[in-house]
């Protein structure tokens, strides 16, 4: 089954918004076997809209409309779709009775152009939108489907995973693909194609598709059964290796994410953060809050920027910072033991490093970092050597930590990479 | 003149790698007077490519194609390309020999694949691409141009900038638009053309373009000369009117951002500052880090995320944590006068709010932050009241307290909005 998407909107093509509709129904559709073979974005335009449409239902099975659909300008691509398939606009009493309900609760006056949202072609099927005023519109022609749906993301995917995904589940009988994702950090994709070769070989055998799907400092694999849930226990068997064989990378399934799994984990340990951070500058404890609810296990840090506070307030001793340099074992050990003592909490996080693109030296050049964890019965600390670029240092830094305090929490030695 | 960009690369289709090519071409020919129409994204695949040629280049007079010349595929793309220009490819010595050097200074070993990436069209301008293997390719049909690149991002801008976009402006006699922008912060968008519609209209009367471009918490004015740099003056006079008007507002030129413009502040009058964060948990310590250097001036914080810690870290009292509750005046204040002498600074940022989703009540709901700021002679704080987006409203907090900073500094009194 081909797919096309047809984004509408100047503003695209301006490049004041990025398409990111586009990837998304990219995504989704070939997480559902649908194949997407062409994306268009053409101007607010009549003929343009017209041209694009026509060429769209002649090479696509189904043909995903995006944009066009704002209060002030849904005239154009209502009209010419209601011409192009042949019908014409009525007042739909259902979507009437939702935009009103919609201002009502919003105590916001309605407009004679929130009205005319309600005004819909007869001849094609009315997709409710929960979240906004446009409503989504499925037409057919000759076996073919075209959906129209507003450009603003959240209401657009709304519509998809309401309404368009299930109905074109059923009306091409789609296979049912079943994925299964899980993410790993601190291995490179090709270190870690290069370890799992024969795992890699086996899953293939077995006929499962695999992907790799790198992100700075993370990788995800994805296992694909072309049969359906039916081969989940395999698929979960075969992941359930992995994670037996490196624990120290793989860290959370589907879509987690580190601050999540490490809160997670903190919850169920009972147990309380603090971070000591230099080169991260407060990285590390803002991912660590992006966690609604993450006050229960996280109390706070000191950020010592300045090795007069690295001493005043993590009590560094200064015959260190002078011997071995702020970014030393020495030191950032220092922090993470003082910085546990003096926040009151279980485990306490210590960074420093040079996250460039200044400070770096022969010895220790940009993007040397030192990571350091204190717990009740050890201090763990551990070198690592990122790139040039000073946001990426940060990044990678925080999530390096994060992991290695998942792997201190856990009792899983994480080896040398 | 009218443009088409044709992106070549199933990683677009199947949503796993966002166009952000499209928008960075569509935004940059806006600013030199170019239209682009349409925006097409087709799979690695011959017949596709060459449709999709034969459309655009009926359609606009430039066609820019990105993507398709990786050393694994360029077979595809140059291959089809010949065939559509009626040319062939042939070694390109100059290419060659930049191509060995690239492998040379890495001390890579140089593949055949590799050699191949200097095999070009005889029939078409050849456009040196410092920072990797692949050319540009300048072709021209009929008066029409099209221009092929390679995908990866920092490659294609830098071809279009050192090349593409200076001999489009000589062969095409492009107008030489002239553009300025100006950056605010603190008042939406819809409110600061409210106040500055008489400014509006004046600029519209002398002849200038006025675009609004927003971004959460902060809103760019830019006016375009569609005359050149010779009405510059009468652009800096009009800026100059606002920046006395809403000094309160504007923080910057061009692309400063608020870090940016703090740090150059502080470091021009001397001034040290540390943060002393709850609801922002970090993140307003690492916006200023974020800028290389930002340790002249940037001393370290103190993360009260408990309230244990606002007593222990920050000395606020216990009393006014029970009476007012966390966040309110007295609290936040405390924060910033007692951090400021502990951490040694000359200026100290204290923030204390409900980021949400949970925390909230009648009287303080999802949104309500105070920021404080305490200098040698004085304290100020401030109160503000976002949505009810957790990491939004954390940013918003960051932005507002910069500004609020910036404008203590330059002492302008900021009024309530």
């Amino acid at each position: 089954m081909n797919a096309e998407i047809l984004s509408i909107g100047d503003e695209l093509l301006i490049g004041q918004t990025i398409n990111t509709n586009a990837s998304w129904i990219g995504m989704e559709c070939s997480l559902r076997g649908i194949r997407v073979v062409k994306v268009t974005t053409i101007q607010d335009d009549k003929l343009a809209i017209l041209n694009a449409v026509d060429e769209a239902m002649s090479l696509a099975d189904v043909v995903f409309v995006t944009g066009g659909l704002g209060p002030t300008k849904d005239d154009i691509t209502k009209h010419t779709l209601c011409e192009y398939f042949d019908t014409k606009l009525e007042i739909h009493p259902p979507t009437l009775r939702q935009i009103e309900d919609f201002f009502t609760s919003r105590n916001r006056p309605m407009l004679e152009t929130n009205i005319r949202q309600a005004e819909l072609p007869i001849d094609c099927t009315i997709l409710e939108n929960k979240s906004g005023t446009a409503a989504g519109m499925w037409f057919e022609k000759k076996g073919k489907v075209l959906i129209s749906m507003p450009g603003v993301p959240y209401e657009m995917k709304g519509i998809m995973t309401e309404h368009v995904f299930p109905r074109l589940k059923e009306q091409f009988e789609l296979k049912a693909l079943y994925h299964y994702t899980i993410q790993t950090q601190g291995i490179g994709e090709s270190f870690l194609a290069d370890r799992i070769q024969d795992w890699e070989n086996r899953v293939r055998e077995l006929g499962f598709g695999l992907a790799y799907l790198p992100s700075p400092g993370m990788v995800k694999l994805r296992i694909t059964s072309y049969e359906g849930e039916s081969r989940k226990k395999e698929i979960q068997d075969l992941f359930e290796e992995l994670r037996i064989r490196f624990p120290q990378y793989i860290f959370g399934d589907q879509d987690d994410n580190l601050p999540t799994v490490v809160g997670r984990l903190l919850r169920s340990v009972h147990k309380s953060v603090a971070t000591v951070e230099s080169c991260t500058g407060g990285a590390l404890a803002h991912s660590i809050v992006t966690i609604p609810g993450s006050s229960d296990y996280f109390m706070g840090s000191f950020l010592t920027y300045s090795n007069q506070l690295k001493m005043q307030l993590a009590e560094v001793k200064e015959d260190d910072l002078i011997n071995y340099g702020a970014v030393s074992s020495q030191v950032v050990e220092q922090m993470a033991v003082n910085g546990r003592k003096k926040l009151g909490v279980d485990y306490c996080i210590a960074t420093s490093g040079i996250a460039g693109p200044d400070g770096g030296s022969e010895k220790k050049p940009v993007g040397t970092i030192w990571i350091a964890i204190a717990s009740d019965n050890q201090v763990v600390s551990k070198l690592f050597q990122f790139g040039d670029n000073r946001e990426r240092n940060i990044q990678m830094t925080v999530l390096s930590a994060l992991n290695l305090l998942r792997c201190t929490i856990l009792n899983i030695s994480s080896e040398k990479k």
